[in-house]
């Protein structure tokens, strides 16, 4: 059996039992029923990822990986290109967003170039490279399925070694010049949705740019015609390695329990890829912020996740997921740290 | 000159000059120019509250004011009144959400109790009992204004001992049996709103019970009409003890340029009685969460700011505040850690 196949038989739904169970322990705790709102369900929600109802974030990793895109050629990004592997460096130094935000939430953050032009050289940068950049999927598929799914695979060894060793919680983020426009095609594709409501201004195009990326969207779903419910089709005819690879760690860490936070619209892309692959890795699946392109509350409504924070942000890096780590731990702070009704002898309503 | 009319005196105006050289500072940073949106914003608004293009959260403090309440005589609240004791014991011993939530965010709680009905002892509850709780403000003020004044005061007192002592951040929270009846009549007051509009269910009350306190707030505002541009009024005929004390922390806080976090319903209330007893004190305040208490979303509407986040709480304590503190800081990350594109190397758009 491949590794694609192996994971996906491994990847169970959430044990709703350990919500209800958690949920009757956090109505003890002195505090009126639910007064915490949605803090309560993020521990109650771990726990039946985890599949214990002593849930724990100990290791957190925001997993970034990166890739070039064939339909930069088509000018739909505020940036040249050559911005993906200079990134891809400044992540490795420290001096990118995610950097500093993953330092605050007390995460580590692990590198991977999946598809670069020209791959950089550093230490701390996996090379997990399929090849140098997507092809323009204007005029042609964006990878071929195979390239697809290996780096799916790519994206599963990655999220099953992080579980080897002993992570408790990833986050989702990506680094391409071109990779909104790739999550908008894709996002037009798993919804069924005409390209100009799923499509932003990524980095800061202006209008001609917008509709540069528009133009470039419907080009490509008229060309190829994805298959809505095949995550590797949508993949291979209009994603990007980074995506790809990022649908994998989706599905690897499904595979061992671990939550898993996304992040904006192309991570969120990418978890679609994923649950398009394998339906009940949905329930791994934690959200983080609501962005400012438009495509990404529409791919989180169909996920049916509700976002935590709209902070207006739209860098991706894995940023929101970074911020939302706290929220997460508070969670679990809530549920270990509170005194209950009847310890600390508070009177009951 | 008294200390309230003293520390009105110091309260200038955030400098916006600052807000505009940090902006500027964040600009220069390798990731497309907002594309960190409100993120941004609170790292601006810091330095503008500090007085410095290098804003600093060091140590953060979360104030716990407590009172009891005459109006829960009316049977306004889903708790029996002895609560606000027992909480305050709970807050002490560090099991409470808030105790929870503040260690999470590296922040320390300092407790205060301004008017409980019996005094509880614990060398960690500062005794600042101006009365045993208010009277009932359906019948009779809720205070006499001397008290009003000595309430604010004892507010003021402990901020400028905190900032003394090197508190960065405030955060405002609060605990009183019956206090979202008081916060919904002072909302009604100073927004001219009937009181069905800005009353909601605080920790839980039922049909009845929200008809209690509707008939309860609609009676205090006929009987004393308060005057919504003088906060002491309003305070004095409606408010609460650790409501006033709130409100003098933010005016003390604001007279040496400390930022302070708002938290749900009854903090904004407070926040608010400080504005309409010295407006530019609105310069400190930072929102934190939306609360499910109708009125609190309108308050802070009132005072043009708006929420970080919804998570559906209605808790108090200051759990609220607490949750953003992880926030802030990450702005000031981003602000300290981020390359810039010069030093990294990276290419503009």
């Amino acid at each position: 059996m491949s590794l694609l196949d192996d994971t996906i038989a491994r990847i169970a739904a959430p044990d709703e039992r350990l919500r209800a169970e958690v949920q009757r322990k956090l109505d003890a705790k002195t505090k009126p029923p639910r007064s915490l709102g949605r803090l309560e369900d993020m521990a109650c929600t771990l726990a039946a990822i985890q599949g214990t109802a002593a849930p724990k974030l100990l290791r957190k990793t925001i997993v970034v990986f990166a890739g070039d895109h064939g339909v930069a050629a088509s000018g739909v990004s505020a940036y040249p290109q050559e911005v993906t592997v200079q990134m891809l460096l400044n992540f490795a130094n420290g001096g990118a967003a995610i950097c500093a935000l993953a330092r605050h939430a007390g995460a580590e953050v692990v590198i991977a170039d999946l598809g670069s032009r020209v791959a950089p050289k550093h230490p701390k940068i996996l090379d997990r490279r399929i090849a140098a950049g997507t092809k323009d999927f204007t005029r042609e598929p964006a990878m071929s399925l195979v390239e697809a799914r290996r780096a799916v695979e790519v994206g599963i060894e990655i999220a099953l070694r992080l579980a080897d060793e002993g992570c408790t919680l990833l986050g989702l983020g990506e680094m391409g010049i071109g990779n909104s426009t790739a999550a908008s095609a894709m996002t037009a594709a798993f919804l069924g949705l005409p390209p100009e409501q799923v499509t932003g201004r990524g980095t800061g195009v202006d209008d001609a740019g917008l509709q540069r990326k528009i133009a470039a969207v419907r080009a490509a779903l008229e060309r190829h015609r994805p298959v809505a419910t095949d995550g590797l089709d949508v993949l291979h005819k209009v994603g990007g390695f980074e995506i790809a690879g990022l649908a994998g760690v989706v599905l690897g860490a499904a595979s061992r329990r671990i939550p898993v936070v996304m992040d904006g619209f192309i991570a969120t892309a990418a978890a679609t890829a994923a649950v398009r692959i394998c339906a009940p890795a949905a329930g791994c699946l934690l959200p983080s912020h609501s962005s400012v392109e438009i495509g990404h509350r529409r791919l989180l409504d169909a996920l049916g996740v509700r976002p935590y924070f709209d902070l207006e942000m739209r860098l991706g890096e894995g940023t929101g997921a970074a911020l939302s780590i706290s929220l997460l731990e508070a969670s679990i702070r809530i549920l270990e740290e509170m005194a209950t009704f009847e310890s600390a002898g508070v009177s009951k309503g």
